[in-house]
């Protein structure tokens, strides 16, 4: 699309984005974090920068404004600025946040996620999502007396070095001496891996179901959670479900019981508390002796702001129905851009719950179009992620679906202009 | 003492601390997160929760007020409920916190701390201190392409496995298999283990002094870090200075100006944000590269308001000399003690720096006394940790360290009818 047309059509363009990540590219590594860094995008064609959110809504550094459907990578769930958890917050910042003790606030919260969670005896705090992975994954070991652990080829649990991958700056090959991949949804290969270390493996961690960067997401096939369950139950294997990214989007209960299975340990974070910073661990009994000789701790994590906005955001998505909502919101999505792919000739695969959606057109093995259609939707005012998972919020209303299915549509006639 | 004379001189008691302790056991794993789980501190002799604090100052959950001497461990350093620091974090909030891309804010803060410390040419965020203790060895790692890290036997760089002893529980044998220990100030024996794995050391980390729990804190001697410089400058190997528990309480400049050295990567948090959830890395340009293809991130490590709230409170450290204010009022507050001692005939060994202190009494060496001399101080109304390093803050005046002053001699006036 040349520049003449871009202005008739009034399309969004990245200048003060682009000029500032020029800058950051000196002083900060990378120059940006994660997903955007110019090697996984080509530069100018998404934004770098938020200089303010409201609701479903961002405006960038440049003031073009966007319907988000990356909520901060899944933190925001129940929109930007929710007046009702930020006068939470703030009521709680006026009395204590990062004192010498925890406040009554971190009880009460434990409290609710034991109530909330049917598998959920117990719960501990942190900070990052990853926090919790590696505590659940040091509390199996204290619990079991065993060093293996079992994930999934593909699924992510944050930084540390035991699940990030060989090749990334710093991880060497001892990092995984204890840890064994399998594939997901595959059964007979977990069985086999199990029988082959009877007695050795401590935990087996996976994400709900496969939402890798890159591809499809794919669900849990019938019976594959209960047979994993089995399995570690026969084996002694502490089952841990790394629930961080689909936090409270496919059920208040947690995933575990959306999909029929019974975890022994669960990490959440992202949606827990609608942008603050919080994780958490919640875990059976049985694990609750092992957990306390687990050391673990940071300057921040008994920050009682955070807490008391987690209780604010619990409350407000049940009262809401907001998982309800969200299901509904991110069907429409879905459904509208299968219809115009089917409209448009290009057929488009539609993957993982509607809460937590991704599309791609299903010729497009390599995501080359989807770079495209992705700039192209995103530079019409609606941010489409090109190789991450989406997320919906309790905030995108119909009329928001209905507005990005028309930026949508613009851009599968620009992206058919250039294939 | 006796009940009776506990009313006649109106003590503190912790009843309901005491009664939510017992709740929380229930819940939460060990009940409480660190320094005051009950196999640490004789359970009831300190507060355990907070219910509100300003200034230097928190009122605990039975309604007990305290001279803070621990400042949430350290991030608070301009007081609770700063006004100028908590409104420059509400107006940031007002605009947008945790969204889908970082804020404009993220770069004038990397910029900001590149000016302030002289051996920054970059920065990185994060949100544990402990976040950035393992991004700066990853990042050893990938500049060197070795694998071991030297680093002082007992000194604290948070709770990822390499740093944790055995012992505590899920830590095995093979988290340090490329971590080699050594004594704090022990020159020639760091000599001797980098001459013995040479071309096999990729970092050293250390904490500027050596500041242990149970113990007295050692400054380094004369001479010890431009040696461990020129060594580490010999071998290749990459200096980490851990700065977390010192941040901009010695010197705005950090710890490494502070003592006369540079290090090549040195790690921030604490009072970074007067409490708002933060952590830094900053490094030397010829680290950027290496630092870069680490792979790291988190949920909120991009988040806006801790971020605008480092902004101001750097602004306010420099305004105020707050490091000057602290060195001079741990002055006072340790000159006091050791003149009390001096007083009761109880010889008291202060040591630290001014504004991170500590102090025990000489003979003490198992700290019996300690631990029923800070109970009876906190219980008068001056939090005293028995066996972590104490922190002072800008907010503490000379008629707070008077106060507590008159806390520590009725402290040891009870100290002496019970031993």
């Amino acid at each position: 699309m040349s520049k003449v047309e871009d202005r008739l059509e009034r399309l969004y363009s990245f200048e003060r984005s682009t000029d500032l990540f020029a800058e950051a590219a000196e002083i900060i590594p990378g120059g940006i974090y994660g997903h955007f860094s110019p090697t996984l995008t080509v530069p100018g064609s998404f934004p770098y920068y938020t200089a303010k959110a409201a609701g479903c809504r961002y405006t960038d550094l440049d003031g073009n404004e966007f319907i988000d459907y990356m909520c901060g990578y899944g933190p925001m769930v129940l929109g930007y600025c929710n007046e009702e958890i930020d006068a939470a917050a703030a009521a709680q910042q006026k009395l204590a946040d990062c004192t010498t003790h925890p406040g009554e606030v971190m009880v009460r919260l434990a409290a609710r996620l034991v109530e909330l969670i049917p598998t959920a005896d117990w719960a501990f705090f942190g900070k990052n999502g990853g926090d919790m992975t590696s505590y659940a994954v040091l509390t199996a070991r204290a619990h079991t007396n065993r060093k293996k652990i079992v994930m999934i080829r593909g699924h992510y649990h944050g930084v540390a070095p035991w699940c990030t991958a060989l090749g990334f700056g710093g991880i060497i090959p001892e990092d995984h001496q204890h840890i064994l991949q399998v594939n997901w949804n595959d059964l007979d290969e977990f069985e086999k891996v199990v029988r082959a270390h009877r007695g050795e493996i401590a935990g087996f961690i996976a994400q709900p179901y496969h939402h890798i960067n890159f591809g499809d997401q794919v669900m849990p096939a019938p019976g594959y959670w209960k047979g994993i369950e089995q399995l570690c139950r026969e084996e002694g294997i502490v089952l841990i479900l790394d629930d961080v990214r689909a936090t409270f989007r496919l059920s208040m209960k947690g995933s575990g019981d959306f999909f029929g299975f019974e975890p022994d340990l669960s990490c959440y974070c992202k949606a827990i508390a609608n942008g603050y910073a919080l994780s958490a661990c919640v875990g059976r009994k049985e694990l609750m002796n092992a957990a306390s000789k687990v050391f673990f701790t940071g300057s921040f994590w008994t920050s009682q702001v955070p807490m008391a906005a987690s209780l604010a955001t619990l409350k407000q998505l049940e009262r809401t129905d907001a998982v309800g909502k969200m299901r509904e919101t991110g069907t429409l999505l879905l459904d509208g851009l299968v219809e115009l792919g089917q409209r448009y000739g290009l057929e488009v695969t539609a993957s993982g719950p509607p809460a937590i959606p991704f599309m791609r057109f299903t010729e497009d093995s390599d995501l080359f179009w989807q770079q495209i259609f992705c700039s192209e939707v995103t530079r019409r005012g609606s941010f489409f992620h090109p190789h991450h998972n989406w997320f919906i919020s309790a905030a995108h209303e119909k009329k928001d679906i209905d507005e990005t299915l028309n930026h949508a549509e613009a851009a599968i006639k620009a992206l058919k202009k250039q294939i």
